[in-house]
């Protein structure tokens, strides 16, 4: 059965968007659509045209005998800022308010409106570098390192605080908990990562950066590589942090119980070098 | 600027699948493409064939003035039984033996490959229901629960079972874990269900069927309503099952960790009427 350009139009797209950052052979799609590998490359000009214009994505040809197309999610600075000026927005919200001064977010990390621009705006970073693993720790870094993991296509990694039977063997490290400057300990299956693994890491909060700092430990304990770190919000920390080079999409200026605000800026996502 | 078809193409086929389960006006693409309403359901009816053919998913039209298009994920049931029988192909290594008969699943549950046909596939259960929420347990039920309400485009919740102070008021339950008889307690954030709203849960496993009854009762604590219940994986249970009416991608027969044998088949997610 042959196809017409508007419906393989419409089927490359769908493909091309469920396979982030895969190569695919042009042989590929003109077998798909019993096609010229010329109609093909006239297709994905077309595609690569308004996935720019957009703002969906790359799209990134490579020649030759072993080439293709990959689409590279991606997000403009505009559309990054105007994101994390939303979710500013959304945190001020005195509502938000707990006991002790913590901040309620689950509910912005339970919604796929918030996760998906938050995944594609995290993977946005790391368009030129190679990552095999996002690594985050359980349970609140969980929908970020999916929807990370989901915009790059590669898998996430779950450290845990607590062990579990169902891990099998793990390796463990100690970290020092940046706020209360207790010791603790924090454990990843052996089977999760391999040698040389470049991980991305990502978390819901930062505050000392304790937990960063051990989930680093873990990955030199796996011979593994640090490509970058991100966290949803931090907030303001008065003393000396056991992380730098790190990325914070919102920073947590001050919150004051009396009064009933929380105060809300744009962390250093957008600067381009981090402090 | 005028938009070309293939063009309109390109972007309303991201648009439909960005957009799941939502009502989408003709005005929205008609303004967005500068192009009367007769050509965007002209390319709509081409999308619509396209998706039906590919197995993307249904495309809705919903007639009259409040009208518009609706892109609902969907997954064929030779797809379905497809990906089952992969799942079951690769639960069945026994590599994934853990000492005590565990099996271990974290990198399935932490894979892109494996989480989007997955969640679509049990998305595809509730494509006549409404939803108003995906539960799950902390903390190998997230990422299941994350994938599902990505495609019925949801908010998900995470049942815990300690507690934590940056959840702020919550609601608690006690259930009997089925296997093991003892009574625990999980609980829920006040704040993330509403009275009467719809739910599925999901979990990743079940074997008593302890944990799935509890967030039954947490589900009735909220006077919220249960629409269904998926687990991925079931282990063979001698005894009274908690619960009834639940889904089960995957059977797990029988482990022996003195034969090195794992075997599992297709739990009764394909069956007309589970048993």
């Amino acid at each position: 059965m042959k196809y017409k350009r508007s419906e393989r139009m419409i089927d490359m797209t769908y493909y091309l968007l469920e396979h982030p950052h895969t190569l695919i052979p042009l042989t590929l799609f003109s077998e798909r659509y019993e096609a010229a590998k010329s109609s093909i490359s006239e297709d994905l000009t077309i595609i690569k045209g308004t996935f720019k214009e957009q703002h969906i994505g790359l799209i990134e040809t490579v020649p030759g005998a072993t080439g293709g197309v990959r689409y590279i999610p991606q997000v403009s600075e505009k559309d990054a800022e105007e994101f994390i000026l939303w979710l500013c927005e959304k945190l001020s919200d005195s509502e938000r308010l707990l006991p002790g001064g913590y901040v309620f977010l689950s509910d912005l990390l339970g919604s796929p409106e918030v996760l998906k621009p938050l995944g594609k705006i995290i993977a946005s970073q790391f368009i030129d570098q190679k990552v095999d693993a996002v690594m985050t720790v359980a349970t609140k870094g969980i929908p970020i390192a999916q929807t990370v993991a989901n915009y790059l296509n590669v898998p996430f990694v779950i450290v845990r605080k607590d062990s579990k039977i169902t891990e099998g063997a793990t390796v463990s490290v100690n970290y020092v908990s940046g706020s209360s400057q207790r010791v603790e300990k924090m454990e990843l299956s052996r089977r999760s990562l391999k040698k040389g693994a470049r991980v991305v890491i990502v978390d819901d909060f930062m505050k000392g950066g304790g937990t960063l700092n051990g989930m680093r430990s873990l990955i030199e304990e796996f011979e593994a590589e640090l490509v970058g770190a991100t966290v949803f919000a931090e907030s303001v920390f008065h003393g000396k942090r056991a992380v730098h080079n790190y990325r914070s999409l919102l920073l947590i200026e001050d919150v004051s119980v009396a009064d009933k605000t929380i105060q809300v800026k744009p962390g250093n996502f957008l600067q381009k070098e981090p402090e």
